[in-house]
């Protein structure tokens, strides 16, 4: 689907004006969530969740039948300040091993039954190390967002975006801090598995990022301290809500992706629940500054949508007993 | 498969004498898991989970092919206590909405590709009321233990037992109490959702079966205090063992099972994990009884076996990661 923007202007006023659940929709399944053969709110957590896909697909009994997994590749040139365990090449290594099936996410995206893509972003022109510049143009800003949303499928009746890029926790620390306060020691975190030494140079890198830019505007410190693939993921979260395809956040990255939308509307994530609480650094930190609860918190740090792919089989559950279970009129079976 | 015990103390020393995990598939997928496409450990408990079901399937690199979901339904007498928000005859209404595939056990156990059998135990005697008597005689016990063993489909690799018994809450509370130590207070709580004098009669129901029976000894107290559903699943749980299928626990009333079993043999559930976190009462209290951590927490308190339904698919991802996932040296990623 191309992208409805061509500014970084129009995409901050698509994002000022976002669809809404459907209430109608909402009504129909919470009515029927009443009369399904279980006592009330025993199936606890899956009830609020099928009820909430219910609104965004505007069906009160809805099924989900094509999940996207969509995997955003960029390179870093705050690589450069040592700030992982990993060599820059490994991003283009992991996308050869994700378009040959061997990676963590292809597994858990085949064993939900989702579609999955690939999108490497430039992975041979790094952004640029954000402690000397902004990592990115406004221009490859705006490619980045428009590549995100062209990469959502509008027939998806979910979606899940990942991300693999050597330094991108060091990125996705930056940006948290600069969306929602404090400082490098407040948002950095062990990544791919730095040592001490390594972790305090990603929270120098951090602050240096910060010193330089300090950028109020959503928007600014994605482009200043982002890379492409955060900015993808939050186009192709940007167009599924536009498409009304409820969105399951995965951890660190997604979820610092995640808050520029927020940042730009407090209502931006309504069409997204936080699949799981990653282990990496402030994940925590970064879920409540979003209001998101994690659905999974099985100690999970990779990345690559993983945590969020595995939630699809919770939210499918949860919408399998909503749109598939008797009712008690139906079932015989007496009521409380 | 029939059970190969005539007597309870034959299965006592079936319990006696249990399987151990095959050590030379633990260490193969402990080596296979530090080769794979990640970050050592970023898996997390996904890891740990794939390897404990290696050791248990003797194979380093399993699937899981054939998950079995059975339920086993039973009346009780204490139900003339007063203990349920629901009347005796659901039971017998939710069997058939279970084989009419309208309940939430069906739609989760058909989204983990699972079988799922149904197993009614005598619906028409419920057990005595416990309270004035033991639930069951040795004779009743032994059969449910049979019921229970015979209903595991040996080429299963995954089993959840579930259950449906209108006061099943108030037994396995007063079987955990018998078990574990402790009051009606500490183990009873609002099952399918009863009121405050609902819950008040609960205790008083556990605390004077506790005072007419108090049996110290695991199969005298499922004899007087369980039911035939909550033997059935303990001796499904113990033919699991013996035919090294690993186990996901459901929730408060399994659990109390499951507490049997650990109580005849301290190492009677290592082949068993916790499937969830049950807003039932004293789940918690009951999980850090038997040493086990939940794989999810959503607030479920339906019993049938849903939360560990919904949970084999993340035991399904562990596993599919592990043996689907290449190797760093397989796919040509450069190691940290």
């Amino acid at each position: 689907m191309t992208a409805p923007f061509t500014s970084l202007a129009d995409f901050r006023s698509l994002c000022a004006a976002l669809s809404t659940p459907d209430k109608a929709a909402i009504a129909g399944a919470t009515a029927r969530n009443a009369q399904l053969t279980k006592p009330q709110g025993a199936l606890g957590r899956l009830e609020d969740l099928a009820i909430w896909y219910a609104g965004w697909r505007a069906d009160p009994r809805p099924a989900i039948r094509a999940p996207q997994v969509i995997i955003f590749a960029g390179n870093h040139g705050v690589c450069a300040q040592g700030v992982s365990a990993f060599p820059p090449e490994v991003t283009v290594q992991m996308v050869a091993n994700f378009e040959h099936g061997g990676a963590a996410i292809n597994q858990l995206s085949k064993a939900a039954g989702a579609r999955m893509d690939v999108h490497a972003l430039s992975l041979a022109t790094p952004t640029a190390d954000f402690t000397l510049a902004p990592a990115m143009t406004e221009s490859e800003l705006l490619d980045a967002l428009q590549k995100g949303w062209s990469a959502v499928d509008p027939p998806a009746d979910l979606l899940v975006t990942g991300e693999m890029g050597i330094g991108n926790t060091t990125s996705a620390a930056a940006l948290a801090a600069a969306l929602f306060g404090g400082t490098g020691a407040d948002w950095a975190g062990r990544g791919t598995g730095v040592d001490d030494a390594g972790l305090a140079r990603k929270v120098a890198a951090v602050d240096a990022g910060l010193a330089l830019h300090d950028p109020r505007d959503p928007l600014e410190a994605l482009r200043c301290l982002g890379g492409r693939e955060i900015a993808a993921m939050a186009g192709a979260m940007a167009a599924a809500r536009a498409l009304r395809i409820p969105v399951i956040l995965d951890g660190f990255i997604c979820s610092a992706a995640a808050g520029v939308l927020h940042r730009l509307n407090p209502a931006g994530l309504d069409h997204a629940v936080a699949g799981h609480l990653s282990l990496e650094g402030a994940h925590q930190r970064l879920l409540d500054a979003l209001g998101k609860q994690p659905l999974l918190s099985l100690g999970l740090r990779l990345g690559e949508g993983s945590g969020a792919a595995l939630a699809i089989t919770i939210l499918q559950g949860a919408v399998a007993c909503h749109s598939g279970m008797a009712t008690f009129a139906e079932a015989g079976v007496s009521d409380a």
